[in-house]
């Protein structure tokens, strides 16, 4: 199988270099190809603006949204642009592997994201009609493929708990997961997380490799995060709220995840 | 009284650029003094990376959160982060006015917030002992200053309410709210939030300044959300977590805003 991991971190001499280099060689082993987009290393342009549409009548106010419809249909987008949907077209799976930096992604991946979702690619997909609202949160150019995150944080793991102060960690992931991986139709694994990274000696080093090396392994048979997709029958469409039948009274984030049903208990559906 | 407004839209000749431009206009009117930082026109260093720290031994590895420590207390940090550093000082109030891309802020701007918001500044702030976990979440450098942000988004409200498929407005910005602003010790009023704005005609645009103005006249007096600060007794220390008698039963996000009580019913405390 083919994985892309997207890699933003400063330094190649850190715990996420050699978290990335780690699952570069066990996927490798395990026979798979691996590419790396180390965005860093890559010097890659952070800032989405009207030069990622080169052929755009300069003169004109520059709207990011039907610039880049226009760059990706017509096939005038930047070079560098280009590059990165070509490898997501490639990928069987996709890592995002990060340090939390302000309780979301470095600016440079967020970066990525903006430059190489263009309308027609990570959004703007399919239509729209009373039926359907797009192909998207299940379904669009990315469908079929995996996605995992790898992220590292300076706080304590009880900082990102249910009742920490931080707030919980798959709420903080929630906009990402579901939000950037899910919308284009990435089936979304749990993510791997590594929390005070300033306390890491090498027993603990050890054992984080291992944890993750075992994810590694099991990237093809994980259980995705079972978002409910957004055409499927659990939303109103246009308004796209949860029918009323859907996990009944529930709100936030967690309503949009299916909920498995135990022995005993009622379905939420 | 100063107000900085930090605005990350690549286009003057936009509806971002429209109301940034009504915002500067109302509030100088109204006699305070306005600094705008527009991140686009600054040309903004997206990118958080070595030459933050430029009088750093090359030769070593780069350690973000050590760098930055070391360059803001030896006064070698970038010009450029200083200068941001030295208006948020400057500032009695700061708004943050953003499209809503993928879920956060555009890159520009979160690359903002990881370089002006130093080790010593933004983070890293005070004591860690058993009684406080640094200055933070609701005392930091920044304390006794108001923040507010402006958001537009090309979605619907209906999409970004309790039950709406990209999860409540109010979840996907405390991130934002409690994590960049409350953290170094901003008093964050409720957010002022334009939604679907492919559909904006004269009508609601002149609905939608008229509105925006009633939250700029009333920056001062508009009651801050009541985020729970770290050190005053809700979170146990170091764990970080709400004390049992905190929001009893209560996870999330949602469990950190003290809740009004009305009358006949409980304390939540």
């Amino acid at each position: 199988m083919n994985v892309l991991i997207v890699y933003a971190h400063p330094e190649p001499r850190s715990l996420n270099g050699a978290l990335k280099d780690f699952a570069h060689d066990r996927l490798t082993q395990a026979g798979h190809t691996v590419r790396v987009s180390d965005l860093y290393a890559m010097n890659w342009k952070a800032v989405l603006d009207a030069q990622d549409a080169p052929g755009r009548d300069a003169a004109a106010p520059f709207n990011p949204s039907l610039e880049s419809k226009h760059a990706f249909a017509s096939g005038t987008q930047s070079a560098d642009i280009e590059r990165e949907q070509d490898k997501l077209r490639w990928a069987d799976a996709v890592i995002l592997q990060f340090p939390l930096w302000w309780f979301s992604m470095p600016a440079i991946l967020k970066g990525w994201i903006e430059r190489v979702y263009a309308y027609g690619f990570g959004y703007g997909v399919g239509e729209h009609s009373d039926r359907r609202w797009g192909s998207r949160y299940g379904e669009g150019t990315l469908a079929g493929k995996r996605a995992m995150l790898v992220v590292t944080t300076g706080g304590w793991e009880s900082h990102y708990s249910a009742r920490g102060v931080n707030g919980p960690i798959d709420d903080i992931l929630f906009p990402i997961q579901h939000g950037v991986l899910y919308y284009p139709g990435f089936d979304v694994l749990p993510p791997f997380l590594v929390y005070r990274t300033g306390r890491m000696d090498e027993a603990r080093f050890a054992a984080t490799r291992e944890a993750l090396g075992e994810r590694l392994d099991t990237l093809w048979s994980t259980a995705p995060i079972a978002f409910r997709p957004q055409n499927a029958g659990a939303y109103e469409i246009p308004a796209l709220t949860l029918r009323d039948e859907i996990a009944p009274g529930s709100t936030g984030f967690a309503a949009h995840i299916e909920q498995a049903v135990t022995a005993g208990a009622l379905s939420d559906a």
